[in-house]
């Protein structure tokens, strides 16, 4: 198989476990049947829970990539009179803004380079909009934007506050109480440390209320929070992935709970973070989560260059930029089943180089 | 984990050989390079060629469910001059129905309950239509119909013809040339005898020449077409199903090819077939695939019951019926890495219940 024999620190897939990894030996069970509907009950309250997310929000499960986990919000939340203020910092905020584009919604983009919004209510004006739309972590650059001021000004302005937490929840904090956040979505190849295939939309009472009808089955939240009642899925479910989460989710609340989860990823980040200082690497931005560091070459190196010869001559995956950046960036990851002595091959690695 | 030690017959998930659970126990490695991009070429090609699909042909993959394929092919193909006739024999064949109400698809539904459409010059009138959509096999029932009088028909009405053989691809016959068919719905967790969460759209020049400009993202055709090329695809995919896929291929490939496949499949459904002539069962259409075997219970008992018996004391799932067929008839798949010895199995507790 390709890559078998590589250390990965990209953002997705990451490195999964052990545990994990024994599950996708299995295999797959039949679903439509009590049993399989407990597993989905229990992943939809343990995600619930470590989410901190008000008494009746639900967990839509949709076997689909992340994207799918963002056009559909866009796709079942939004009537004609609703206008969204949506964040745009890279590649995943500009998605947003294309899928807004596309659907005719009404929305602000808000361009935003070298702030996290900590002062949002002087970079904003919330004008006629009624929902905010932000990718906590924008994962094209390490981006990690103020969950905190965001949900004061969502709270304070009655904005619907959706959150693309795909590439940072476990590993940095959300809770959906404190950051006055109606609306979620997460998908498994990133902190969570699964396979890709599996994209969750987690929706409170607020956001629930403002589901449309809509022309697409696949997409139709309303089917999906029916079916979901009883533990079960519109359409055959990843299976096996659900049957990962599961494991994986029992595990980080016998692990302590997302308080260590996420304790554990700041020490890898900031472990690494502390073995790169005396390399010729410079930290891309200042508002970096625990999930990723992106780093730029502090010398006359092409990042591009140093992504390649780490795959090649050291079997190190870890993440290339495209476009404008491609020389300028690299991405490493800190999510998924990460050892400090993982992080430790890399550093020493890059010494080398 | 849930059922980890039962039989399964049911039709997806399915029975998956060694080599496929090996896979699902290695890490997801990175995806956006070239060695991926050969392993989704190398599948793209390998299904081509099973299917025996003309020059030019395409395979688009999307991580979904079947039913984003069938859905994605009613958004992608049809414009509001095109008009369909849409064969009705069950829930999958309604299903395509309400994807083309939905989508305000012109549409002539046929509903069909004692044919395999045959002799389907005699039985539909192609008036004022251009295309022709069908579930090769109804899985809700077991009915397979016959895409030689299809294509052929297609062919001298000039239809574009859509057929849907997510159950019984690589188990009953189907050749886009010798049957005119212009598009093809493949699902992972069927024949090929993968975890679920992968589909695939096959589509010939004449399919290709109608996609539509869509706003959707996730189902777009056109950009998972100029993807492709290159290997990729728009969003993450299942990369893990991916990889299995691949190595399915290979070994049907391997193996001496399609019809060493579906004569396997073929015998196999003999084999239970001719094991249950003397119980207390019929079967329940005429027109079976070697996939599947639908039976009725002869004598007075339910067919949900014996389901039920079939799991609670022997641990052996079969597919139960939903609905008014509840307690007429359940479902046995001979689709996935089934062998003589595992129908010996469900025949000797048939026998006992």
């Amino acid at each position: 198989m390709i890559y078998e024999d590589y250390e990965i620190f990209t953002p997705g897939p990451v490195k999964m476990s052990k545990e994990i990894l024994e599950i996708g030996a299995k295999q797959t069970p039949y679903f439509r049947n009590q049993e399989f509907s407990n597993v989905l009950l229990s992943c939809e309250s343990d995600l619930l829970e470590l989410l901190n997310a008000p008494k009746d929000s639900r967990v839509i499960f949709l076997t689909a990539s992340g994207t799918a986990g963002l056009e559909s919000v866009i796709m079942n939340l939004f009537s004609k009179d609703d206008k969204a203020i949506v964040i745009n910092g890279g590649g995943f905020g500009q998605r947003f803004v294309d899928l807004c584009k596309s659907y005719n919604i009404n929305h602000n983009e808000i361009v935003v380079n070298n702030s996290n919004l900590s002062n949002i209510e002087d970079e904003i004006n919330p004008e006629d909009c009624n929902t905010f739309i932000v990718n906590a972590h924008e994962t094209s650059v390490g981006h990690l934007y103020d969950l905190d001021a965001i949900g004061k000004f969502c709270k304070e302005n009655k904005l619907l506050n959706i959150v693309d937490a795909i590439s940072m929840f476990i590993t940095d904090e959300i809770d959906m109480q404190k950051h006055n956040i109606d609306s979620v979505i997460l998908s498994s190849q990133k902190g969570l440390g699964l396979p890709p295939g599996l994209t969750m939309v987690v929706l409170n009472e607020k956001a629930i209320a403002r589901i449309q009808d809509i022309n697409s089955h696949y997409f139709d939240f309303k089917n999906y929070l029916n079916d979901g009642l009883r533990g079960q899925t519109p359409y055959t479910p990843c299976i096996t992935i659900i049957l990962q989460l599961e494991a994986r989710l029992k595990q980080i609340k016998k692990d302590g709970g997302i308080e260590v989860s996420i304790q554990q990823a700041k020490e890898l980040a900031e472990y690494f973070r502390k073995g790169i200082k005396n390399l010729p690497f410079e930290e891309f931005t200042p508002f970096m989560p625990n999930a990723m560091t992106t780093l730029t070459p502090s010398d006359d190196k092409s990042a591009s260059d140093i992504v390649n010869i780490l795959e090649n001559k050291y079997k190190i995956m870890v993440c290339p930029n495209g476009g404008e950046l491609k020389d300028k960036i690299f991405r490493v990851s800190h999510m998924g089943d990460m050892q400090k002595s993982d992080i430790d091959n890399l550093l020493n690695v890059l010494k080398d180089i």
